[in-house]
């Protein structure tokens, strides 16, 4: 495997590493972005997606018709697909195929105008819930999608059947010390209240087995950023998984989110966000607690990340990781520091 | 052009026609037989579909969207993609291919289950609805889908805007010269009444340039068969459409049905088939009336029906057809007669 994270111009120049092999755990835009970032170094992306949504389009979708959310699932495949023009000039992509990719992505993500019945609703969740209705099989229907998009790369569910996250939230009550139970992805992401625990419905379930083979088989698994208790932490709740990441040759990668993110994690420190993945899952090993030298506090406090990440025997990582001015992490330097820790 | 009809075990054997550019004039399931046929012939079928539909998911999609009714483009869509392996193993078509196409095909065709908004659109109304919701222009959304399924051939509406069918109708008021408006392709279809005479509003809608370039520049043209008042004669209400028929240079063939639809054309004779369709385009020439031979009287009856065929300019043409204790065309033996009509 080679690399080459020399600065040039505005940003670092990225190549393709040989034969590089990663799956990238997580849900939502978060994911969006990792997987945007790894398609820089490698075609041979496997994503591997929360299926617990229950708001919006997908909401919709599990209720009437049964099956997992499609909405996460869809926003994967999209990411391995669009990728800006100069990205693809980057990696010497065939323009025509990537504008094809990048019409089809579009099209995938467009959501159905009006007031009616459609209103909302993306074309890739219609398309991928319809063909899981007519396989019986949501890895079928995404491989189904790869094949007809011809896409580098694989998208699968976490788990086979569509989940529910619970939470115990503090802080809804006059009495701090007293929790609720709040059920639901939506509901927990947007609590006024502070998630303590999470859980899923079915408890410990079984894991996509496609999913576990990837991690076992990566190069580099990451995981994260996203929305901590709806999307990161449930990766660690499947046994299956959890299992795979304890087995796993990969190099494991932790990145945390840039800030706290409005109703689950607010007032998070970084610090708090590996205390409480820690506390789920205190078997978990990682190689690398990725963070943004913007949330790295200096002197004592730093000692404490630097111990934080040691319970999971990972060492801190500090990098510059924004797109300036923002909470998001820019894929260019996202990329980046996966070559620099791999090299 | 070379052809080969000769009999061979139980039926005709049929080899593709070199460069034959073939377009047919239909709609709904008359259509999706007579694309099956062609496609034994020529990969370079081009269909012109009717879009008037209003019922069912069409009318749903139409209702809420305001966009072309997509459920027979889907048809013909789905006609091209789909074949008996059989027929692909005569053309020679790559076996891996011919199951991708036909596994795609019967995904369009999938109405989804339940009892929610979704239930009965076929994930291709679907597809088609929403592409045509992003481009703005259903003729790139059908390209799309071509290019998308690497489809032989093309599908085009018969006119850019939905059309509403509205017929006078007589025999729904005791008095039998009392004629009633009835209005919309499913109150037609199913009228108890006898439609005389059809009309599209818009009136005089302007034709897709596309199908009418398709109509002047095929080899062979075919019209029908299919539901006369709602599939077959809205063609020749579009003044574009009735233009390159009378321009082109192809041979045109018109299908009649093998029998009467139960409602709008109960108790129909091929003769009185004919007779409504010139009533309605007098300026119509077509070059073959096909007919299949146990819809033929003998004797004075036949004489009739050889004149009514031509008022068209038309010879008739007699030959056996149906699917035998059916009224609906053997793709095969409708093949087979295309080929000897060109020979």
């Amino acid at each position: 495997m080679t690399g080459d994270d020399s600065a040039a111009g505005s940003g670092p120049v990225l190549r393709p590493i040989d034969d590089l092999k990663v799956t990238a755990l997580g849900g939502g835009h978060g994911l969006f972005n990792t997987l945007t970032a790894l398609r820089f170094l490698t075609a041979d992306v496997t994503a591997v997606v929360t299926v617990a949504d229950d708001g919006g389009s997908s909401g919709r979708l599990r209720a009437e018709l049964g099956l997992i959310p499609p909405g996460d699932l869809r926003m994967a495949l999209a990411a391995l697909m669009a990728a800006p023009a100069a990205l693809e000039a980057r990696r010497r992509v065939d323009p025509a195929s990537a504008a094809r990719h990048e019409r089809w992505a579009r099209m995938l993500q467009h959501r159905f105008g009006g007031y009616g019945a459609l209103a909302g609703h993306p074309i890739g969740n219609l398309l991928l819930s319809g063909l899981n209705e007519v396989t019986g099989d949501v890895v079928e229907a995404l491989d189904d999608l790869i094949d007809l998009f011809d896409v580098d790369g694989r998208v699968l569910p976490m788990a086979l059947v569509p989940l529910v996250i619970e939470a115990d939230v503090s802080g809804l009550e006059k009495d701090p010390r007293v929790s609720r139970v709040i059920r639901g992805q939506v509901a927990v992401a947007t609590t006024p209240g502070k998630p303590r625990r999470v859980r899923l419905i079915p408890d410990s379930p079984a894991g996509c087995a496609e999913a576990a083979a990837a991690i076992l088989d990566a190069d580099v698994v990451t995981l994260g950023p996203g929305s901590w208790f709806s999307s990161v932490i449930p990766h660690v709740l499947v046994p299956d998984q959890l299992a795979a990441l304890s087995e796993t040759s990969a190099r494991k990668m932790l990145f945390v989110n840039l800030a706290a993110e409005p109703g689950e994690t607010t007032g998070f420190s970084v610090e708090r966000h590996l205390h409480v993945l820690h506390a789920h899952a205190p078997t978990l090993r990682v190689d690398d607690v990725v963070v943004d030298s913007a949330s790295v506090p200096e002197g004592l406090e730093r000692d404490h990340l630097e111990r934080a990440a040691g319970r999971f025997g990972a060492q801190l990582r500090v990098a510059d990781l924004a797109v300036p001015g923002t909470a998001t992490h820019d894929p260019v330097k996202t990329a980046a520091t996966v070559v620099g820790l791999i090299d």
